[in-house]
């Protein structure tokens, strides 16, 4: 079976079989259609959600297996129905499509990261108006996606909206385009400005002081966790939505796990305690997803590895997807 | 050892030996006493609290471990006293009795769920002003926990207060009475009116579509969590209990474990991210165990296997049970 | 997709993706197929080697999940290429498929048990020259899966080869047909002879001494693990195919996992300290593997959900597959 | 190396090596140096924190490894920066030492208790300003801590600040000075009048009543957590400091980390469901230690052997030590 | 319930509960009966074989849940039946008593050892033919339980045959008696001499040189675990049993279950790579059991809460008790 | 601190700290000292044995956490003594010395590789008697520690004993120089010729039929784990050794540690069933150290983070390193 851009995207190594006697869908993985080279390109125009695997983290600073996290991801659809008893959304009336992963080369990881621009850029070209989900990976792979981006639509300035309890502003001199480096990355190669760049959730003791002098000196905005509490965290994506959106044409979301404490997260090796509780990430999500100008977000530096015996932090990362697509529906 | 309602009640596995030194219960383990054959008809009277064990799980959907649960619950006893800090309520005033476990067999499903119902009604004959407590076992026991109740005092309305992740409403004939299908189960078989129910808690993807309109077409009533909280889940309960003690003459709780999250809860393989914090459970449990029409309860789809090194969703478990009595005695 | 027995099959839940490029398998997930009832009926002449899974452990005395493993079997494939080493054999110049799960019941144990008699029964019809393996599922599936082939062929004479550290044969009076119970279920029903049964592998303190009487009156054959490993294990199997190879005209092979020493299948709940190592069983399987009359066999007892983190029993049950194949070919 | 004390302590037994390149001190592990003989006694003079490590937890009631935490307390500083997001707040302009642990003996516990005396005195007097961090082992050090400094000063006046599950002030003729007894050690021993301490987070199922009772004879202040709750943790702990600063000249703060809901401490063996949230923890340990009168706090009761894999208790313990001293800094 | 050497033991914390219907024994946990205070004195002459818990490990060196072991070891008897098919040995023709646990201080270890050695000496007064089993709990147990033989009967000259990784001839002078120092302990009492002893299971880098220096300089006798495999398990103890029952009328035999290759005991922290596997362990525990001289042997160093998930280790510690059971038997 | 050799080295990221009173190291901990930029250069004249680590593992593969065993490693050393018991051999009166780490660059592979080659080599000039051993890291770093030995020393003709469960011939044209290459490209480069290597240990189904053709074409020596037991490890291993140091100047040991039984080595993700036990892989790792020819080893592919609770891959894999030491002073 081949990918629809192949031999630029992998397939999915697997494919759920649906069973006979279902008509509709009613469970995610019925839901979601693998996207292959024989489909009819006419079907290509109806796409709401474009699903892409990015199994990149040996970019990771620490060791990290959350290049294992699209298959995990996949798997756990399973469990999932599309309808969001919470909203009264049903996710199913919609076209999801499932493009495969973004081919990664075992040593280097240059090509990795051109792969993933080129496979962004590709997928803006054929879904112009569907929404984009990259299942990282590491957090390097936000720099990727968002130059995809921008490389097949150079006119459009994008904004990012960061759930994070990290800056992810480290020095690519030190050490490369590594997991602590994305937003850097895109301020230092003039692809998002500082100031379109809004970061909820920092925390604790896990950010040096010079990246938050870097921060301001580039005007990264950035809401503490503790902050955006006291505001309400729904409340504090709507007041960074409504700045950003003066200012750009697409939002781009990226959802750092580690930004939940560590007791939500155990799959979430820089996850820390303190973080954000589920309930949390989960209304900043919905909240952010049903602006208009979101068009694409990612996930990442969730490690199935790592995760504890029932899943949790794998099912939590499927939960934040499907809780994007929902604000998406609920526009 | 027999059990006192010998063949039709196996006695617990084991029984806490009681130190000669102590006079005064101060831990549960101490507190609780096996009640057997032998002991005398007399003291049957006095009894307050039923704790009956119904170890089935092979009715559930998934695979389950939910039956080891009354033998992981009663060892959990050794670890809690009987004295409720908060609330200033000393559990030991009362008596409580430990009948033993509902026999099983192997590989017929049908004759377990009969014995449960036979216990069930034997239990409200001989202890008809007592509070029986159900320790699942997945959540097929309800229904029959229920019906048992029904052919006691076939004359009493009955309502039920659930917390749960799911409506439990599913087809019995696609898959006979698995732990799916309680609710639908005492909606059809006349026992219970689908407008007597109040299910807390429901939330996420979790709960295909069809199965709503299954409930609003027959009068269930739901509160999804995130409406609760928005209201307060105490406040949420009274309003359930106010409505519903008007319409029944007795009220059965029935408290799935996946009704919370599953940070909260390794042990419960239903549970799910976005779930109940143990706060919140413990609040409602509370809440709804002062109101007096409340007879019964059960816990279930707890399954110690899949718990945590150190055990905390079995703690959790007990500590429900504990603070359902607490309220008893609140009333 | 439909399985080629549908309604019969379930397909597998899901499918492997065989990379575009792949010309020859060589890993084993390339290499056995999915059999859909799409497939050419004359490819079916060709069939090497069948694998069905059969998904029932409900019927397990204590809780097991082993109704999980044949999909964890699945997953496993990508791990091994088809190329045994130790022997020189290739197993991809022979052709194996995939035909599916036995449906089963949630609450109808009777049910499911005749489902596998009769899916035994229609692959014997459809595939008589192929050699057959059953993926358990708990132990009471062998009874039903050597009825199918009695069914299918009631004028051949079946014998078994049977690794394990208890029994079976429990009196199917007490709970029915369990997990305890397929060898007396096959003596009883008049399908084998006790003295066509041989038991390899049996040691400790794990049965009772009612039941080795009761073999004993039965003319079951046994031969205790301390007692064959004194003679070799592969000596030990040569010197049971001799003898039961006179007497029958099938011999069907039934690894019960729990054969092996606790320390090498933490994922078998009844493996116990002073079982089989790793290389004694698979010396074992392979040598058996290489008779003649063996036609089909089954792994049974391996519950995935208890398995430790780097799943080595999940690993070790599909070696035992494909060192099984191996024997097979180098007849 | 020599520990500044020896032979009165023992230095830590690994040392973190500082990088050639780093001038500024950027993580925990980078400021905080150990002291050693050698060191210049000027140098003292400067010191800010004091941290020493208190490795005894055979005094426990269960069995524990919290004799564990120095070191593994030790190794986590590497996963934090000296730098305080929240708060602004950059640690590493503070001079911090670490004078390793007090030794212990096998098996005379009470020569271990004297010991922890000896060295909590002997580090007053070094080091009269300097705020003083114990790192537990379990609670049972506490009296012992208390002890050293009233000796060191008998005529200051000392109060307690614990946050705690329990009230541990069980009777000390049962089992002499165990981990359940440091309040009422105290309190005998005249050291630390009953009402001159302040309780906060008890709750459930985990006190006799009989300690609540001792509690009250001796005035002993105690603020469940449900009551801490509605009030709001840091008003809380605000109004505690408000009513002990009248009453005494210093104040000794304890962290029980049993006063967390067990799914934020796993590592805590005595942890339970319904208590503290890690925020709400962290928030009332960064109020406490804003007071001028706080001098001294420690952490007991972690055992990180019973940690989860990824080490969410063990990296609480060093955020509440963190976030202490950050506090401390916001005077 | 009191034991019957009240208020010398505590009983066991728990008993299990006999089935009505069963008349013979077929599992341990009906077969070995606590002996209570109640208990005829006349059915203490027919006692076989005594087992007494030592629930002592706070005098480990390093951290040690093993006193957590006699609760599990009883736990554990339900899955073993009384009849070793290996053998064909049936032990409940024999009679079996526990007589508790001896009780333990939590803060005064020495107090703990002079309760070990009172029990040990009154249970050889009431059981002086039965053979004796103490389960652990921690090595320094084993100094105690021979002291307390050497005092019930001065006269009787002890050997010892201990199955270990290390020497245990720590010097007491630096630590008190700790579970390093059993050994030294008795050959500096003078109740066992240096010579009378045979430690077979020494391999690896676990022992320092002077250890062995000591070892030699008192004449006591080893075999590396190479040597011994090279000769065979059992033909070395048979070979120091030959040896040793030359010199001695009663030889005590010590387990300590860190013998074993961490493989196959991740609940013995001390365990190492290298190690005996189960089968040679059993092997040579079965054979010295055979010996007319053996009357009393111990179990120590197994720590069930750091046993794996599914117990091997606790499973293997019963095992070995059973198996030592059916030598005795064999005689 | 500095590396000896800084900047070219690492120090290790912590040391221990030697007690005051020990005047002679009994434990490895005491012994390996870290050599430092400021050591006295004559001091390195006397290096027996040097050790480095080589922390690189995102050439891997299949994700992998083996760039933590050289700490995890040092970590270790506390649990040994200098004192091989089976032998009678002391290591401390070899000098070791820990040169520290190969530097890492976070995104650059090439760049890892060639700082492993300019570190191997300037070892060689540094030590050129001493025997080195490379603690890795996954395979990949073979081939780099060989190259820099031959760039030090180009006309020495270096041959490998290789225990392995694969062939490690991938073709590098693929994904560059991963973990599954090292023999390929050394073959490739020149370095060594194939008929120069000697695997032992290949068995099962873990490698492809044209591997194992690339193996024969290039005259690469195997011997499977099957054929290496039938003739013994020990024989095994010199039966290579005569043959390979026939034909070559200097002998390179590679242990990966993935040729262990998955059941001994649950922290090598890519052990599988059937592999080596750990008395099998002591063996052949002396009997290969005793050879004059053998220059440098190293032990690659240990994953400390998927280790299971009580680390047995970690402490197994220094004991691999130790008994590698003993074997060279056996000489």
């Amino acid at each position: 079976m081949k990918s629809f851009l192949y031999p630029k995207l992998n397939p999915p190594s697997f494919t759920w079989v649906r069973p006979e006697a279902a008509d509709d869908a009613v469970k995610v993985h019925e839901w979601i259609q693998p996207l292959t080279a024989e489909a009819d390109p006419e079907k290509r125009k109806d796409v709401d959600f474009v699903v892409v695997g990015v199994p990149l983290s040996r970019s990771s600073i620490s060791a990290s297996g959350a290049s294992e996290f699209p298959d995990a991801f996949r798997r756990a659809w399973k469990g999932f129905t599309t309808y969001n008893l919470d909203e009264g959304v049903d996710l199913s009336s919609k076209v999801a499509v499932d493009v495969g992963d973004v081919p990664m080369h075992v040593t280097d990881i240059r090509r990795c990261h051109d792969n993933i621009i080129e496979a962004s850029a590709a997928i803006q070209d054929h879904f112009p108006t569907s929404t984009v989900c990259a299942i990282g990976g590491d957090h390097s792979i936000t720099a990727m996606m968002v130059k995809g981006m921008h490389q097949a639509s150079p006119d459009e300035k994008i904004g990012i909206i960061q759930f994070d309890t990290h800056f992810d502003l480290r020095d690519l001199s030190d050490n490369g385009p590594s997991n602590g480096t994305p937003m850097r990355n895109l301020i230092e190669s003039g692809v998002v400005k500082g100031s379109d760049m809004y970061n909820i959730g920092l925390h604790g003791f896990f950010n040096t002081k010079d990246l938050k002098m870097y921060a301001e000196e580039h005007g990264v905005n950035y809401i503490t966790l503790r902050k955006a509490r006291k505001k309400g965290i729904e409340e504090t994506v709507l007041a960074c939505l409504a700045a950003l959106s003066e200012k750009v044409d697409t939002i781009y979301v990226t959802v750092d796990m580690d930004v939940l404490d560590i007791a939500y997260a155990p799959g979430v090796p820089a996850s820390t305690p303190g973080g954000m509780t589920t309930a949390e990430l989960l209304d900043g999500v919905l909240a952010v997803a049903k602006h208009q100008k979101v068009k694409a977000m990612d996930i990442v530096c969730l490690d199935p590895q790592k995760d504890s015996n029932v899943q949790p932090t794998v099912k939590l990362g499927t939960h934040v997807f499907l809780t994007f697509l929902t604000g998406v529906m609920m526009r």
